[in-house]
């Protein structure tokens, strides 16, 4: 949620927006290695890996936003569900 | 962009927060029915498309949020043929 609002005044914010950029990217590296950790090097190699992971990683920030508006838990949050089944259909079907 | 912007700032503002929601549903109904237009009563029809809805809208609103700071053009974003092939293989393949 600090984030999103580190984002929206970079907008604006040519000097902020330039100095956001290199850490946003080192925390995308983290997360997608968290990731890549615990779904395991044998799902991670298939093809459909590298086309599941930018748009599992955009729905989880999707998601995120709306706790700004809507006090969820994200715990019981409805897209897990969709998220595994997803991970699922990607890299389990054929 | 400025949608990005209210949600930050209802965050803290109660009274915001609460006058955003009804709104916010309402863009949401009228996005789902544009999307549901476009796809067509055949593919909207699978049983999977309930599934395939919520990541997709939650990803494009993840995706478009990184225009916030990484000014590329949104014609030619990479999530566009990701989202294309979720598309296909949450209602095409079985």
């Amino acid at each position: 949620m600090a984030s999103m609002e580190l984002w929206v005044a970079a907008r604006t914010n040519e000097n902020l927006r330039t100095a956001l950029l290199p850490t946003e990217r080192e925390i995308g590296k983290t997360v997608r290695e968290a990731v890549a950790g615990f779904l395991g090097p044998e799902l991670t190699a298939s093809p459909r890996y590298a086309d599941l992971y930018p748009i599992l990683f955009t729905s989880m920030r999707g998601a995120a936003t709306t706790y700004l508006i809507d006090r969820r838990d994200p715990r019981t949050d409805p897209h897990l569900r969709l998220w595994k089944d997803m991970i699922r259909i990607y890299l389990l079907e054929k």
